[in-house]
């Protein structure tokens, strides 16, 4: 009963070309910005009339890449640093009936003029480039926004992050301004597992064209980008 | 492309076996109760485990009475009288691609004891008795609330309540004190819609097992519930 078959009325693309370093939550790193393009049959600006006046929208989007077979009612937290177990729907777990997700971002602007139909431009995203979106809702303060709501365990490691610090060979890289701010949001908010931190291990992050490469320092609390690499020809990670 | 078919995690029953009547958003009227029956398929308290941590969750649910056959862009919110249109992805219209809904509901108890499995009570609801739930998620406040989001063409007549008047035949109902409250509340955001307003009228509205009759004075800006019947043996409006 109430089955239903939902389909994608846009895609989301953003720089996050694989899962590891998409910020947690949502608005976490409010530079990470998106564009919705829509679905050929959604390409119709009547269908965003008046969504300007909106500051913030919620997207309601399929976690394309956890496909989940059978019910799984427990999931491990990161937060819980993979200690801990906590029922499903008392998470925002991507492992979950139904795979789907929800995010508030915030509405830069409406670009019209593009052969793609409308674009809507947005940023504070936590989805992976490609990912498909199932509604679009304006998101409205009087009565989505609870500012007293409790953050459950989410609270005790809010404001855990990270010191982040450039090596000078990496800030020659080509990489221009406003996406290397992103990329030290991104980093800041410690983009690795909570059971996985080993002090001299040389992460590698994604981050639209660009191949980052960074060690971290548990005990400063600081992270090193030590080397970025430009993907001109298709994204490929440096050895 | 990413067509996925979805089912239901959950039923939601509520005091609202119809669509008038219903709070055009979550939390507007605080008192509305609903009850969160899992499918048999979902009922393991293990799923929840946690979620009492949390004020309040989110629910993604489908608008089971409003099928939309084919896409209409444009809109006609109530707010705006019928007279102008929106964007469908500018509004929370239940007449949407997908028809999913979004509230933000607030928790109040969860129920181990029940043969139905777990089941959990929460308020502020907007849906109809019987609306498919297809997630559950809990609200984080650092990532959900946006007290200076705008509210679009929703500020405009954000403040137009009623004030709701008992004839004392009414009050002789065998309401008791809990659903009067609920009732009084719901009628407070004057459910009619804004092009069907007229004065000597007497319009009828179900909640629970109660059929409430009232009448409104637009320019007095009164609601007068002049009667209550009780259904007991399910439900019948009164002639």
């Amino acid at each position: 009963m109430y089955e239903k078959t939902i389909e994608p009325v846009a895609i989301m693309h953003t720089g996050f070309g694989e899962k590891f370093g998409i910020p947690r939550q949502s608005g976490l790193v409010p530079e990470a910005a998106g564009q919705i393009i829509f679905e050929p049959k959604y390409r119709n600006p009547d269908a965003l009339r008046g969504i300007e006046e909106f500051t913030h929208l919620w997207i309601i989007w399929g976690f394309s890449e956890n496909r989940v077979e059978k019910f799984t009612p427990l999931v491990t937290p990161p937060r819980l640093g993979g200690r801990e177990k906590r029922g499903v729907f008392a998470t925002r777990s991507p492992f979950r009936p139904n795979g789907m997700g929800l995010s508030s971002v915030r509405l830069d602007k409406v670009e019209y003029k593009s052969s793609k139909g409308p674009i809507i431009h947005v940023s504070g995203v936590d989805m992976l480039d490609g990912t498909p979106i199932y509604d679009i809702k304006p998101y409205l303060a009087y009565a989505d926004s609870h500012p007293k709501a409790s953050d459950g365990f989410a609270a005790e490691h809010r404001w855990d992050t990270v010191h982040v610090i450039w090596r000078d060979e990496a800030l020659k890289s080509c990489m221009d301004e406003d996406t290397r701010i992103t990329v030290e949001h991104i980093l800041a908010q410690d983009p690795r597992a909570a059971y996985n931190k080993t002090k001299d291990y040389i992460y590698g992050m994604r981050y639209g064209r660009f191949d980052i490469r960074f060690v971290a320092d548990s005990h400063a609390g600081t992270i090193e980008i030590v080397d970025v690499v430009e993907c001109v020809d298709g994204y490929h990670k440096v050895k």
